[in-house]
């Protein structure tokens, strides 16, 4: 890992190159993106998804505005809000482009240039910042292979690897580097309904590294931690709260409670970025997007005669409604894996490590 | 409802016809079973389930093995052995199949016509108990509405209609009562995978009664619930342990532990006949079924081009792990709803209520 796979990158006449997530794992194809609105397009429908690479197509969709306007004008900021409105839950999608915004504004010079190497400055940053969430991740599995000197089952939910977080991701980084140092280990691979990011992506990034995988429904943690089959979840974050509650995947407040009634630890694993310091209470504040009820009524997949398939799985009178994420209180979360350390899920603790950001 | 609609029924030939669960809620279609063995498969394939139906094809499975061998000899006990080992969780399996041999035994006349009268008794009283579980329930749909005065939102997970258990079900047969007596409700129907009851089968029950309902991936519940948009869970149960925890399908436990930690009434239907009053400890004693992993990695559902098509919904490589059940511990459930009355999941009141059946 570490570098090895790319969820993105710009190719040599600078447009945006990005892995097309929709039809994974059966098919390893790309998307061209030339301007900030098929930035945004991939972003809405799906086609790049994951907290870091919504962040990081952000940041370039900035630039690719920017080349199309040449100066920041309305034209501009048109482009610009429709990229930040293109989901609602992932707070790296407005961080990115603000943080692009107030570097462009103040700046001198050619500004396509400026755009581009402040995008590519941004994901790196970020990138780095996975490196050292992956070492601190990796240190706790290190802890309980040492301690129990048998294969360390680790449970994940969605995708937070390098499809979703520039480099290593965030809760798989810390399971790719505790591969790379040569540690026993095996992961639960939650399918992640109704998107499938557990079975289509996470098990596909998974099995590209060679690290021993199994895929259950997510119905099924429950029962693993019941019986001791579970030794830590790592899970990614779309926003965290000033008080540390957790919007990620829908599903994930379910396997933190079951963690928490089975003395599991819960870590969740995300840059500095995914902090949103201005909501307090995560459950009362954070907005939920509420995607089509067609994600749930219909499945996609592999048909025997080689082409991808979408087959109704539920009568076809039946109404679906799709949440994208739910919040985890912070009384379930044994930690939060930053790039500054491991910090408690608590107010005081939070705003002590990330006051200079307050 | 009651009555109205049947998932298995005597033709007038005297064999069993059941409904083919496996391919609704797309086509609606039988399956004939003529031998002791090709009822054994259809429980074992899942042409038909759910703990009550199971029951109640094996009851018949007794009979067609007697049509079979006309007396009761080695080679009728190896068949019924099969048959009673076609599942292992469910127990009203067991159940059944010993309490058709126990009426046998002693019987002496026709053996046939002996055995076609007693299935048919066990399960007009296996009927008579789902009505009186509806009733029960339906008094707790009552209360709500009565004091909420708007909708009463109702979750399940699975299928416990009547396609599980005759003749309204156990989980369903309180919404099918609340509905006849007019109280406005709506049902949030679990998707239920790997095999996606609740989606397939439940939703096509509501639907053909008219019960308003939305579909759900299992994903979902906690958020709902966090949210105060479930006002109480009714589900089904497999095998109910003499202390009161409940062995139901995998997920049910997540369910429990998320309307624990938000106070939501979590209610578990079921007739006597899913009582092992042999096993104290559920947690650690019952046996929890593994089936074939195709049924994680597969989905199967109407493609467009009117066919019943299967896709792979996980890469070529990666392995499934399926656990068909999972038990909830006592203390997350409100009560037991059985024919006898709403029972604690507790030992004492349990052995209390049904002291004559120990």
């Amino acid at each position: 890992m570490n570098g090895t796979y790319k969820a993105l990158w710009l190719n040599v006449t600078g447009d945006l190159v990005v892995i097309d997530q929709t039809v994974l794992p059966h098919v390893e194809s790309t998307k061209i993106l030339k301007t900030c609105e098929e930035a945004t397009l991939a972003i809405a429908d799906m086609t790049v998804r994951g907290a870091g690479v919504i962040g990081s197509v952000a940041a370039f969709g900035v630039y690719l505005a920017v080349r199309q306007t040449k100066v920041l004008n309305g034209e501009f900021e048109a482009k610009v809000q429709a990229l930040k409105d293109a989901r609602p839950t992932a707070v790296n999608l407005q961080w990115a482009v603000d943080l692009m915004l107030d570097r462009l504004r103040g700046a001198s010079g050619d500004l396509v240039t400026k755009a581009k190497e402040e995008a590519i400055a941004i994901n790196n940053d970020e990138a780095n910042k996975s490196l050292e969430i992956g070492r601190l991740g990796a240190d706790l599995i290190e802890v309980i292979s040492k301690r129990e000197k048998r294969t360390v089952n680790i449970l994940t939910h969605c995708n937070a690897g390098w499809l979703a977080v520039i480099d290593m991701g965030t809760a798989l980084a810390p399971i790719y580097e505790a591969k790379r140092r040569g540690i026993d280990l095996h992961v639960w691979v939650d399918e992640t309904r109704p998107r499938n990011q557990g079975a289509n992506l996470t098990a596909w990034e998974l099995g590209k590294d060679g690290v021993d995988h199994t895929i259950i429904a997510d119905n099924t943690g429950g029962h693993l931690m019941q019986h001791g089959q579970v030794d830590i979840i790592f899970v990614g974050a779309d926003r965290v709260s000033r008080q540390g509650d957790v919007a990620n995947k829908i599903g994930t407040y379910l396997k933190a409670l079951a963690a928490h009634a089975n003395n599991v630890p819960f870590y969740v694993a995300f840059p500095t970025s995914t902090f949103d310091f201005n909501v307090v209470d995560g459950v009362k504040d954070i907005p939920i997007e509420t995607r089509s009820e067609d994600e749930v009524r219909y499945m996609i997949g592999l048909h025997e005669n080689g082409n991808i398939e979408k087959v109704l799985v539920t009568p076809k009178e039946s109404r679906a409604l799709n949440y994208g994420f739910d919040v985890t209180p912070n009384h379930y979360i044994t930690g939060l894996i930053t790039e500054r350390g491991i910090v408690g899920a608590e107010l005081s603790k939070i705003e002590e490590v990330f006051k200079d950001l307050l």
